[in-house]
Order: structure tokens, then sequence, then C-alpha cells
């Protein structure tokens, strides 16, 4: 797993379409907002579309983005493979527990991609570090959302931050995060944390971006 | 593309888990009794299920089915590719026009699987043959029916045989066929006929299975 150099996972942006939409933007616009102003790390959601839809979303999110930070993709392990395949700059994958197993999924997409995984219990936590093949893990939900309607109550940031100290992978928050939980995870360990509608509900993507990195800093001096 | 051989897509069973459901079967036994009773080809569909559901029932139904029949993939390429690589009988994928771009599957999928692509126009008829990576053509739809909602109105026998005299590429019909339609589709030039409630909705799939091909055959004699 050497191929892949340790991403920056610090303010990792979820997208969700109908919240951006709700805002009158496009995922393109929120995404492009988001890092310009710090997101460091992008996961491409799109549950409810259609393959050729969300190819077509991940192929404009990577042209704009570049190379300035990662950008992933939820779920869709072919969508990935079809963006890569016509020359998109696409850095990997998330799957959650109930998708394709990390193990096939490592093997489909190599060792060159990121592969993320979402685990929100001890033996999950444990089975992925025991499989080896993800490279770091999403872990949640922090608070009760509406989101993601499959992921369990809030554990809270001591909660995440508890479950994060059980393995040496690099590890998310993720859940109904806001900039007030922030301090509290980056010094509770996590190296990063993933938020949809801090980002995506916003007013304005930037400034909730530039306040979300605040906070994060805050966290990681104390 | 030499390396396929031309399937035999007759009786071509497209699966429904929720109408299988309503009859007190699963898709597996629903397949099994169609493929024991005379289907040539099955394509799984399952929109709304998450990958690894669905993964698990593509191994399960290629393992019941072995080389009996062809088995593939609905859209999903990534549960193709998962099957494959842990060693499933799975034959193909089977994509329509808004899901991932049938030239890129075909590179995803290889040259010995079986790629099929929905289309209902003379445009998407002609773009499919240009294009060269599709091996069958599912044409519709027949009649207008509740199960695939995106799909135009019924076109009815004498309009998909003239749709599908336009191509050199096998042509399967489909959309709210029934017995009924079999002997007029059989000799218009059909390859197949592909079917969703006349089996999963069937209180007796093997049945069923065999009522339609007798009414294939009634029309491929004429």
């Amino acid at each position: 797993m050497s191929a892949r150099p340790a991403p920056d996972l610090r303010l990792y942006l979820v997208t969700d379409a109908a919240q951006c939409a709700s805002r009158g933007r496009t995922v393109l616009e929120t995404v492009t907002a988001a890092v310009d102003a710090g997101v460091t790390f992008v996961q491409l959601r799109a549950k409810d579309a259609e393959g050729g839809a969300f190819l077509q979303e991940v192929l404009d999110v990577c042209a704009a983005v570049g190379d300035r930070v990662p950008v992933i993709v939820n779920d869709r392990v072919d969508v990935f493979l079809a963006a890569r395949d016509l020359g998109a700059h696409v850095a990997g994958v998330h799957v959650g527990q109930r998708d394709l197993p990390a193990s096939v999924v490592r093997r489909l997409i190599g060792d060159d991609a990121f592969l993320g995984l979402s685990a929100s219990t001890p033996e999950e936590i444990a089975a992925a570090e025991a499989e080896g093949a993800c490279d770091h893990l999403g872990i949640g939900t922090v608070r009760a959302t509406a989101t993601k309607t499959d992921a369990p109550t809030g554990l809270g940031t001591d909660g995440v931050a508890a479950l994060a100290a059980r393995t040496d992978l690099p590890a998310v928050a993720i859940g109904g995060i806001t900039a007030h939980d922030l301090p509290a995870l980056a010094a509770g360990g996590l190296a990063g944390a993933a938020v949809v509608s801090a980002i995506c509900l916003a007013e304005d993507p930037a400034a909730a971006t530039r306040t979300l990195r605040a906070a994060w800093n805050e966290g990681a001096r104390a």
C-alpha cells in the first residue's frame, strides 16, 4: 500500500446534491467554493443518481478540482473506474458496511487508489484493521442526522474519539458535525471531520469552510 | 468480440425482487424455477438494493444456475466485477441509456462478457450500432408497464419489430410482455422476449415459463 501518500483528511466534505440544490447551488459549485476556501478532501455521494449522471458529476468535479485535493467516489466503484478510464484525476472510493466488501473493492481499484470504509462499532473497526484493505475509516455518527438514514444514533464527540483510539488507521468523524464539535474531535485524536450539511446547507459554503477550518485548528493546537 | 458466442435470448427473464416477494418467493427461487422450465437468459435487476446485498444475490443465483444459461447484471458494473473477482460464473452486464456509457462499460468488463443495452428510438439504435460496444439490444417498451417508470409508453409488438429491423444487432423486446405477445414478436424478427412480471408475478413461475416458451415457438414456426 506504499503507493498511496497519506491524505490530509482534516476537513472532509461529503456532498449531498439535494442540500446543495436547496441553496440554489450545484454540487460542482459547492465543492469548488469549499475547496477554494480550505476543504482538504472531497467525497462525492449520490445515492439516488443514475450511473451516467453520477459519472458526469465526478468528471466535472475532478476537472475543476484538479490535483488540489483528493476527490473520491461513494459506493459506486464502477463510476470510479469509469471516471479513471476517461482520464479523470479521481483518487479513490468510500464504501459502507452494506456496500461491496472492502477486500474486493481494493482488488478492483488497485493499490494506487484511496479506499475509505465506514465503521461504527468496535467489531467493524477490528474487522477493517484485520482485513487490511482500507486506508482510513469514517466513524460515526457523531450526532443523529437526517442525511444517512441507515446510520446509528449519535455517539457524541467522546464516543467517536474512543472508537478512533481503538485503531491505528486514520479516522474521520462523520454525522451531524458542526463547527462547535471540531475542537473536541481535533483534540480527541481524529484525523479529520467529515461534514455534509455544515457546508452543503450553508448560506455561504466558503465562509462555512473557513469557520470549520478555524474550529479544527483550535482543537489541534490545544 | 469473437470471444463471445451468440447467446440464446429467446426467453429472457429480468428479475424484480418486490414482485417475487409479493408471491412469497425469493429471486433465487424464481430464477431457479424459471431456468429449470426453459428460460434461456437471466438478467438480475435490483435498482434499490445496496451493493453488498446485490452481490450476494448474484453469487447465489450464479451458483444455482451454473453454466446452464447466461446470468447478467443490470446497471452495476462493479457488482459484476466483484462477482467475477469472487469466482462466480457471471456472464455480463446490461445497461440503460442513463447508466454508464456502453463504450466505457465494454472496456471495464473486457471482451469475454456480454453487454446488453436498452434502446427505444431509431437514434439510440443507430448510436449503439455505430459505437460497436454492445452485443444485443433491449428494445421497448412493448406495452406500458409499472416495472420501469423511466421507460416510454408502449410501442406495441409491431413498433418494436420495426425498430428491431433497423439493426443487425440481436434485439430483445421488453416491457409489459405477456404470452399473448410472443408469437408476433417471434414472427417479427426479434431474437427474444424479455419478461418481468409474466414470470416474477406468476402464481407458478415454471408453468408460466413453459407457456411463454410454447407461445414463442408458435411465432417462430409461423
